[in-house]
């Protein structure tokens, strides 16, 4: 395979643009289809993208997480899925890059950057049916997996495990996709976000060797190390955005160029109708309140890695609410934005060759990632007692 | 065809709740495939319900508008495309009931009510593509007309066109779905109402005689006559509510049997979550706010109705605002609910065999049948200055 | 004092209508002033409203709760001080009518219509300070109390203290207002409800008998007596309502009469402004969703009154539901109402002559008597779990 | 006068943090009692803060604008009077610099450098009742005035007066507020800004030189000059902001200090709620997307005051939608916080004492100086057709 696309002339930000206009014209088939998405994904491999947040010296790009978010939210306008795989891969890298010793992930990243590989999640903390069993220097991985997004056609896997001998322990480890006793189930047909493949996945006595482990510092081990769900949040947050931002824009050529004002508005032309201006102000006003947050977050992620494992649970604090600030201003403003613009584009646009529904059937289904409700109680807490998420795999 | 269900013993809403479980039963597969229900379609022709509307005098079961919307909502509960064409059917018969002299009307009744005839929509008066030509005594229809639900598989039309002699004159007729020139294509592939064929219909010199056209009193010519819209807006009214009871009970079950308590949230059982109960207040207010204002506003139709030809200008502007105000609620309370009760299921209840996605699909869909702001315009324009809606096809 | 208004010619609304009109005047100068409305109190026991909910029987005028609540909602349209104490001398009825043994009730309702007393309120169950002490056959109250609506210038209060024998069990009597020992502190100064003097009240040694007492069947004991807390919210709701129809009223008359249109909007009257107008419609939606609530409850909390001690607690339970659902509507589209008008007064309807605010100081003011949020929650209990809510003082 | 708080060591923001704390102590009986705040008027010429806005070279600290509005909110946070007065004198000072020749402004910032004038508004271009007739080299207004913002207690006016001889044209002046012929009405008592002065004033044949217009290059002249009505609504929105963030930090105060939790919470402590903790997180949210806004608007103000006459009117536009998204946003978020802090601090935060609906008081009435929903017209016209506001007064 060779990278095609990168060149010392071309920013990864417009290698995304090119390939985010190729996925755009497919998206509408592949959103119907579900699937593994594999020729994209190769594109991805050929693009040299894959290394986006992998440092220079390691042979990757060396993007900054701001950076590396801004290329997730570009393929998110035109197809979320591509988004979502893109950017969890980043966070699988970073999830050996905080949990893991400098050996381990230092490895990873050059054969990763080297090979484009691409990186599958196995990683689910609250499904606990997936066991690991101590035989001699070495562990077996038996059970279940859900919502494994990205596993499917990937060259490197973060899995996780209850360790039966250490009082249910989390165990997380990297290891191929390929290692023997792993099947991918191509089970996720779902309503939205149709090709992250986030189905299931079955380890039959798979074998994890000790420098599979992310054992030093290990899970959230320190506050830097605990940046892992933070970056997964703000993941989260740029996939809404990016979402919005595309259901925005096609909405707004199908009002400029499909539309015509309703008999009763006495307009001459449907962009002048005094409502569907007020739909618009009211989406740009949401928009721009995302944006600002989202990349206020960005900044202030970029900040706190920088510092390393030098960062205090209370910068990690700050980071947190920042980001989950931006998540919540993003789930709903583009949850409302979603569903509204069909105010502006009426009827006709309800035509499944449209497909104007899949931006509310994407933006739905991965905002509910996890709840809504307990970012505001987190949020509030910090409002009004001045008390900061307490670090877990979802805050 | 014989009639299986109907007899002496069985009231039309035990008949219509049957059905719907019937129905139910395989409604989210027919969502997937889209296309005409034409075994359900059978089904409600042998149920006798098709002639529901229809005064028992001509053979019909003689049901109130009221009671004819709830046998609509209980259909829109569990399958909205059914529900809708089975309210258009009724509507069509308002059509010719209102529009036309007693001989016409009453003959088309009887022959609906002992052949269990299912009536379709060609009436569009928006779309002026289809042209009335006059000839020797008769006349000829040619063109297009997009949106006619439930015209495919129907053994009556009502048509539309323009009337080229008379300045532009809407002529509406009633004619058999059969006659030649009319071609329906199966076109209506759309995000939601996915099986209400609301695609579109060529004409090609349709014949029409005099005694087709709805012409004595006409169309929208008296206050009993423009009805006929407002019965049109409480259908629409009618579904979105059957529609949000659908998506609330649907959504009830999965919390009750499928979720998990958040591992935050400190409950022991999902039920007692305090965000979870909170959303679940406000379904409950939002419903009952629509159930009051549509149940209202069928017995306020129920009235004029009643009145008949005596009906004024005045009493017909207090129905339009009573359903208007219905049509707003249903659809606002509507959409809001079928977006947020993900947040009572969590993300497993997006998988495609839930098909919870639905609802929003289908309410989003119809609910643009004509915008919601110019419903608002007119509520306001009656609030402030006591001017009731101007009658036209959408007031 | 002579009952100048009743009479056998004149129906108990068109007296409150009188009335209301009177209060009007002056309405927006009390609310300034704040005190007690001394004057408009005895205006209300001249007119025989006193006795309004009292039975014929024992010389009242024999309204119903939802006849009774058209009163409250006609005072609170001008003045929702004067709906809200008139409200509550009708709870305080309410209150040993379902509380105390025939013989006590009956004679309290005969004085008071014949006398036309005022009662106040000194009962709040939540303010544990007054405590009753045990004597020879008698008890004496002693401690404060706080937010005592219309204690002041009344004839008799309802009031509660802990028992100090029984394990702080919570005993409600009948006592005359001007008993020794009870002082009424002139101390409310809110922002809203300025003319309620819900304010503290001190009881010190004050001497209760036996018979003053609501002990058979007593506070909560049975599915009937338990109506009393439900009387009282669907009390708050009509005061909710009335404040939002009157400040719709006002705000309208100043659209009409003072407004012109901006300078940008291209209409020639501010009152076809295409943004007035969809003010207007949301204004009227939220008005008849919760009229239609509020008047749907008065009728459940009819019927289950005329059912008397034969109610079972599933129909209690059903009558709360009906006005939680009420409350939780009229609370929350009052409050988006009253801030919402000044959208459509403009800038000039911020005069202290106006006094447009007082609406939402009103209603924020008495909407907060008890939290919305497990109003919601009640009712997500029942929506979700089918569990209706348990009684206490406030559900 | 001698300026006591300025010195070289205390940075602008500091001296108005001891300001506003001093204000702060007083702000609720000023509120009760309306009228110029003339002792904190004078407090503001004693602390130099009056030059906050002049450039150093001409005596001035040279504070940027978004410092300006920093303080601006500084005040705004506990006395939104004196924030909105303080603002419109920096607003005044902005239209001399911007509409008059350098000779003019230069002297007049130097005056009010060193002798710490205070400038008033007499300018209100939507009231035309206000006339310029031709004198012999002069000229002479005569009329009324509305909405004249810190008139009183000024030294300094900006006043306008329509030409008579010039069909109509805008004139505009810088004049002494004591000159002959000025008279200033107490007449501002209002709902809410009650310290703002924002009454009546008469001219009767006031002379007006030439070398008091503003006539070169004139208002809204150039892209520039067109920056004037986009200070004034910036303006705005950072009253609107720190409104809303002194509600919130008095509301937070309240929960913290005052507040029990409900009876059926089964909380501990009210700041653990849910509910509370959910309200909280809201607020936050809405905060903090507006602070985004806020702050950006002010970052792209001064970029373009930096380039002076060099604005091209397409970068004039872009300003022009940064300041308008951040306007929409602080009075939506703003208006809502301040009703709903009610929620978290319960009925006895309704006490006069408290006076925390002077915030909604406040930020209602001054939200009122153009209407939002054209402001939403206008973002809607940039976000669907690229169209940025034409420039006048309001835009």
């Amino acid at each position: 395979m060779t990278v095609t696309y990168l060149n010392a002339r071309k920013a990864p930000l417009d290698i995304a643009r090119e390939l985010a206009s190729e996925f755009a014209r497919t998206a509408v088939d592949r959103d119907a289809q579900g699937g593994t998405p594999k020729a994209e994904r190769d594109r991805l491999r050929q693009s040299g993208l894959l290394a986006l947040s992998i440092p220079a010296a390691l042979g990757g790009l060396g993007a900054s997480w701001s950076e590396t978010f801004e290329v997730v939210r570009e393929f998110a306008r035109v197809d979320s899925s591509i988004g979502h795989v893109f950017g969890f891969h980043h966070l699988m890298l970073a999830t050996v890059r905080l949990f893991a010793r400098p050996e381990q992930w230092q490895t990873w990243f050059k054969l990763t950057a080297s090979h484009n590989w691409f990186w599958g999640n196995t990683l689910n903390p609250l499904d606990t049916r997936t066991v690991s069993k101590g035989r001699n220097g070495w562990r077996e991985f038996s059970g279940q997996k859900s919502f494994c997004s990205g596993a499917n056609d990937s060259e490197m896997l973060i899995a996780s495990a209850v360790d039966e001998a250490a009082d249910g322990k989390l165990l997380i480890a990297a290891i191929p996709s390929g290692r023997t006793g792993i099947t991918l189930h191509n089970d996720w047909h779902n309503m939205g976000q149709r090709q992250t493949d986030s189905g299931s996945v079955t380890f039959k006595r798979v074998r994890v060797e000790e420098s599979d482990l992310l054992l030093d510092p290990g899970p959230l081990s320190t506050p830097f190390a605990c940046l892992r769900p933070l970056i997964a949040q703000l993941h989260f947050a740029n996939i809404f955005l990016g979402i919005a931002e595309g259901a925005f824009e096609e909405a707004r050529q199908y009002t400029l160029k499909e539309t015509r004002p309703w008999f009763r508005s006495g307009v001459e032309n449907n962009t002048q109708d005094p409502y569907v201006l007020s739909h618009y102000g009211d989406f740009w006003v949401g928009l721009e309140s995302t944006r600002m947050l989202v990349e206020r977050a960005g900044q202030v992620l970029d900040d706190a890695w920088a510092k390393g494992p030098a960062l205090t649970s209370e910068e990690r604090g700050a980071v947190a609410i920042a980001i989950a600030t931006a998540k919540v201003a993003a789930s709903r403003n583009g949850l409302e934005l979603c569903s509204k613009v069909f105010e502006v584009t009426g009827a006709r646009a309800t035509h499944a060759s449209v497909a104007l529904d899949r931006h509310w059937r994407n933006l739905r289904t991965q905002s509910l990632h996890d709840p809504l409700d307990y970012k505001l109680h987190e949020l509030g807490d910090w409002a009004l007692n001045g008390t900061p998420p307490i670090p877990t795999f979802y805050s």
